[in-house]
C-alpha cells in the first residue's frame, strides 16, 4: 500500500453524489448507496494516509462529544482515535455529573453542549424503542438551533449503537468484507449466515444481526439470518432486509437451524442476542420501575439460553461452510484451510476461554483472532469517515488536498 | 456579520488599560471596568472569528484543568469549548480518583497540576464562605510556584461559580443584554428586576443573583432584588451593589414584592435560590459531620418554599412589564410582542414540564427559550477571552494577527 | 537558561546509542545506560523548550492511552502534560465503564484501544506479582498486533508504576539530583540514604524505595537501604541493587537503624511502604476473595506501624546528615544550612499536617517544599521523553528541528 492508492478512491468518492453534509448517520437504511460507498471510499482513504504517516487534522480545534449511556470500548477508543486524527478534542458527555437530573430537557441539553461541536456520537442500546429516538431528538434540536443561530455549525450525530442499528460497526464489517474478497462487487452471490449462539449471558443488544441483515443484503449477497425459535429480531428490520434482498438481487432467508444456515456458507457471523420479545418485556419493566421482576426475567431467560448450547461456532459447524479462496496478501490474519470466513464484533464468548462454553469455540476463534482484531480495526476511520462526510460539503476536495500536499503526522 | 466587524472590537479592546495578565478572574467586583470590557470585546471577536470558521488556536498544547467540585454540564461544556478553540486540552481533577484524600495540601495539589497548564477552572458553590477561599488559597499557590521557578507558566485561576460570584454566568449575561439592546450605554437607565422564583428543589447556589446584582449595577441599571422575607443573599454583595449603584449613576433597591418587581422592568432574571442563612446552617451541619440534621432542614426549606409558590413568572407577571421596543434582528428568538426580556442560566424549573409547577409558566419559557440559549451560547466565549486576557500581555495584537491572516478552523 | 542551552544536550544525546525506538519502558534496570542517558538528555532539552515557550507537538493527532489501575494526582498529571505538550490526545481506559469485565482479554483489549495510539501508559502497583506482568502482557500484544498488520503503529507501553518499579518517578529523581549536584559524575560517592519512616496509612506501594535502590546504584552512589526489621523489599530489586553497586563502583548496604542510615548521607529519602510479605499476604487474601480477612491484616499492619513512630525525619535526624555544599543558584528552593537533600515522591505525611504524626517534621519539610515540588517538576518531561525515543527512531534529529526552527507555543 502507499499514497498512490489513496488516488483512485478519491476520484471514485469525487463521483458519488452523497447527501450527508450538514446531516446524521443514524441506520444504513436511510441513507442512500452513494451515502455508504462514499464513506467505505473514505475510510479507506483515511486508512491509507494513517498508515502512511500522514497527517488527517482537517479541523483546527472543535469538540467531538460522546454520550454513551451503555459500556463500550472499542467504539469509545474509536470514535477517539477518529476526533483525535480529524483534530477534534473529546468531550464526555457523562450523565451522572451533568445537571441533565435537574429537569433539563433533551433539547436544551442537545443545544448546551454543541456550541463548540462539530459531532455527537451516542450509545444508546438498553431500551428497544429508545435509543434510536433519542438520537432523533438530539438531531432535531441541533437542527432547530443551528437554523435559529444559536448554534455556530450544525454538529452531526452518529448513532454509536442503538436499539436498531450499529452503523459504525456494520460499515466496518462491510469494508471488513470488502478488503477480504476485493470489492463490494466480489460479494455478490456470497452466502452470509448471521446466526444466534449460545451465551451464558442476558441481555445482549440486537442491533449488530439488525444492521448486518439490512446492509448486507443490499449488496447482492445471499444472507441467512438463523436462531432458536423465539430469538426474533425487531419485525421492521427483517422487512427491510427482505426489501433490500429484492432490490438488490441478493436473498434473505430466515430458518432456526444452525447448520442449515451454516452449510456452504461464505462468511459467518454467530454473535449471541436476546430476544426481542424479552427486550421489551425488560424495558416495560424497567419503566415500570419493577426492578424485583427483573432477576425472575433475567432467570428465565437465562435458562431459555442455557436449552441452546448446541448453537455453537464449533469446527464441526465451520467444516461445513464454503471454500475460502483467499490469498494470503487478501486475508493475512486468516489462517482457516478452505473455510467461511468467521466475523465477530467482539468481545466473543469463547468457550473455555471467556466462559464455560459459549459462542465459539476456542480453536475456531483463534484461527481467526487476529482477523476479527483487523475487522476491529476499520472503526475509527469508519467513523472519522462519517464526520469528514457530514461536516465538509465536498470530502473528496478535502482528501485530495492532503494528498497532494502530504504533512507529516509523526 | 462579517470578519470585518472584528477591527473595530479590536481597536476598542486596543484602547483599554486591562491588568489580567498573569492573573485571575474570580470576582466581577475585583476587576476593573477595563478589565470587564476587554473581556466582552475579546468575547464578542471570538464569537465572530468562530461563526466566521477562523481558527483561534493561539496554543500549541498546554493544559486546561477544570475542577468540578459540584454537577455541571454547560459550564463544563462551555470550558471544554473554550479550551478546544483555543489549542488546549482539557484535563479535569476529579478529586475522588486523586491522591488529594490521602493528606495533600491544595497548595500542593495546585502545584503538581500546573506544570503543563495555562488555566485552572474551578466550580465550588456547596459551602458557604468556601468557595471563593479555595480558588484564592489555589491561586496564592501557583503565585508562588512561578514566582520560586516551579511553574514554567502561571497558570490563570478562573472562577466557574463559587459561593459568592459566577462571573463567566454574568458576564455571558451581559453580553446577551448588551447584543440585545444594541450596547452597553443603551443599558442605561434600564430596569432589570432580579427575582426569587419557587421551585420545588432546596440547596441552589447565591452564585447567580449575587453576581448579577453585583456586576449590573455598574452599568447605569436599575436593578431591583426581590424575594420573599428571608430568602437574603450574603451581605457583602448587597454593600457592592449599592455602592455600585451610587458610583454608576444607576439605582439598587430590594423589596419583597415580586410584581413591584416586575412593574416596567425592561429585563427580568425570576430564578430560585436558597436562603443565606440555610445555607449556612447546611455548611455548618456539613462540617460538624451531622448528616441527620441535613433531612430535616431539607425539609424545613421545602416546606418554607412551598409558601411561596405564587413566586412564578407567569403570563400575568410578564404582562406588567414594560414594553420591549426590539427589532427582530436584535433578538431573532424573542418573539414577544412588547414585553421584558426573559432571562435564566439555565436549566429552569418549568411549570408542567420539569415539574408541577416551578420558576416560570411553560407559554413564557417556551417564547424566550432560544433567547435563552443565545444567552447561554456566549459563555464558551465569555471564558475564552478571559483565558486569553490573563494568559497573553497583548490580547489585542494576538487577535489582531488571526484577522489579518485568517486560517480556516474547519 | 536559554534556548542556546538545549545545543550541548541534544549533540550528547545524538552521541548515544539508546535502543528505545518501538520499545517500551517498563523497568529501569532492563534499560541500557545509554537509554537512561537518553531519557535525561531529552527530558532536559524539552524542559528548556517548554520554557522558552517554544512548541514540542511533535506529534498531529494521535491518542496516548492511559490506564490506572489505582489513584493518582501527579502521575496522571504528568502524564496529561506530556501528551498535549507533545501533540498527543489523553484518552483513559477506565475499566469500569468499559465491556473488559464481559470476558475480554487483555491481548484483545491491548489492540482495541492502540489503533490510533503512540503510547499506554500503566498504572499497576496494588497487587504483588501482577503489575509488571499486566504491562508485559500488554506490549506483548501490541507487538503482536503491529507484526501482523493490525496496529498502524506500535505504541510505546510505559509503566507509570507497578509493583516492582516506578520509572518515571525514579527518572525524576535522577534528573533532580543531577540539576541540583551539577552532574550526573557528580553522584559518584555520595551517600543516599534510601529509609522507610513511620505512616499512620498501610499497604504504600514499594515500587519507589525499590525503584531508588536499584536505579542510583548504577551511578557510583553509596546507596543505603534502612528499615525496621520485617519491612522488606522484593528480593529481586535488592540484588540488583547489589548488582548495580558492584558494577558502578559505588555501594549498596542495608540496615535497621535510621540514625545511621542518615549520618553523612548527602541525600535522604524517607518514605513509608508496606512490608513486602504483608503485600504478598493481602494479594493472597484478596485472590481468594476473603474481604473479612482484610481487615484483621490491615490492623496487624498498623499496629506493627505504630511500633516505629521514631522512624522520622526529624531536625535531630536532619542535624546527623553531611554538609550539602549547594550555592542558592543551584537549589534555589532549599534553604537549608548545610544538610543533606531531603527528597519524596509526594504527597508525605507530615508530622502535625497531614496527620499527627508522620514520616517528616513539618519544620523540616516546609524547608525543602519547593525543592519537593521541584522534584516533582521534572515528571512530564521525563515521560515526554520516553515517548520522543520509544516513537521516533532519531529523536536528537527532531530535537534539532524544533531548536532550529523554534515555533512558539503561546
Amino acid at each position: 500500500m502507499s499514497l498512490a492508492d489513496a488516488h483512485p478512491l478519491i476520484d471514485a468518492l469525487a463521483a458519488l453524489r452523497p447527501a450527508l453534509h450538514n446531516r446524521d448517520f443514524l441506520l444504513t437504511w436511510r441513507q442512500s448507496d452513494d451515502d455508504l460507498r462514499a464513506v467505505l471510499f473514505a475510510a479507506e482513504t483515511l486508512e491509507i494516509l494513517h498508515r502512511e504517516n500522514v497527517s488527517t487534522r482537517v479541523f483546527d480545534g472543535g469538540l467531538a462529544v460522546s454520550n454513551f449511556r451503555d459500556q463500550s470500548t472499542r467504539t469509545r477508543f474509536s470514535f477517539a482515535g477518529a476526533a483525535t486524527l480529524l483534530g477534534l478534542s473529546l468531550q464526555e458527555l457523562d450523565e451522572a455529573r451533568s445537571q441533565i437530573a435537574h429537569g433539563e430537557t433533551v433539547r436544551e441539553t442537545a443545544n448546551m453542549i454543541s456550541f463548540a461541536a462539530e459531532v455527537i456520537g451516542i450509545r444508546d442500546d438498553i431500551f428497544l424503542g429508545e435509543g434510536h429516538a433519542y438520537m432523533a431528538e438530539v438531531a432535531a434540536a441541533v437542527d432547530e438551533g443551528f437554523r435559529e443561530g444559536v448554534l455556530p455549525q450544525r454538529p452531526a450525530v452518529i448513532n454509536l449503537q442503538c436499539d436498531l442499528d450499529h452503523p459504525t460497526q456494520s460499515m466496518a464489517d462491510l469494508l471488513h468484507l470488502q478488503r477480504t474478497f476485493g470489492s463490494l462487487d466480489a460479494l455478490r452471490g456470497r452466502k452470509l449466515a448471521m446466526t444466534w449462539a449460545y451465551s451464558p449471558s442476558y441481555g445482549k443488544p440486537l442491533s449488530v444481526p439488525q444492521g448486518i441483515i439490512a446492509l448486507m443484503t443490499r449488496f447482492g449477497m445471499n444472507v441467512v439470518l438463523a436462531h432458536p425459535p423465539g430469538y426474533d429480531l425487531v419485525p421492521e428490520t427483517l422487512e427491510i432486509a427482505a426489501r433490500h434482498a429484492r432490490d438488490s438481487g441478493g436473498s434473505f432467508a430466515r430458518m432456526h437451524d444452525m447448520a442449515e444456515a451454516f452449510r456452504d456458507a461464505d462468511i459467518v457471523y454467530p454473535k449471541s442476542w436476546a430476544p426481542f420479545r424479552v427486550m421489551e418485556e425488560r424495558t416495560r419493566i424497567l419503566r415500570a420501575g419493577q426492578r424485583d421482576k427483573l432477576a425472575a426475567l433475567e432467570q428465565q431467560a437465562l435458562a431459555n439460553n442455557a436449552c441452546h448450547k448446541d448453537w455453537e461456532c464449533s469446527e464441526e459447524m465451520m467444516a461445513m461452510t464454503a471454500n475460502f479462496p483467499l490469498q494470503a496478501e487478501q486475508a493475512p490474519g486468516v489462517r482457516a484451510e478452505g473455510r467461511a470466513l468467521y466475523m465477530h464484533c467482539l468481545p466473543a464468548d469463547i468457550s473455555g476461554v471467556s466462559c464455560p462454553q459459549g459462542e465459539v469455540a476456542a480453536s475456531v476463534f483463534e484461527r481467526y483472532r487476529l482477523a476479527t482484531y483487523r475487522e476491529a480495526s476499520h472503526k475509527p476511520f469508519i467513523i472519522a469517515a462519517m464526520i469528514l462526510l457530514t461536516r465538509f460539503p465536498d470530502a473528496a476536495a478535502v482528501l485530495k488536498r492532503i494528498v497532494q500536499s502530504p504533512r507529516p503526522r509523526r
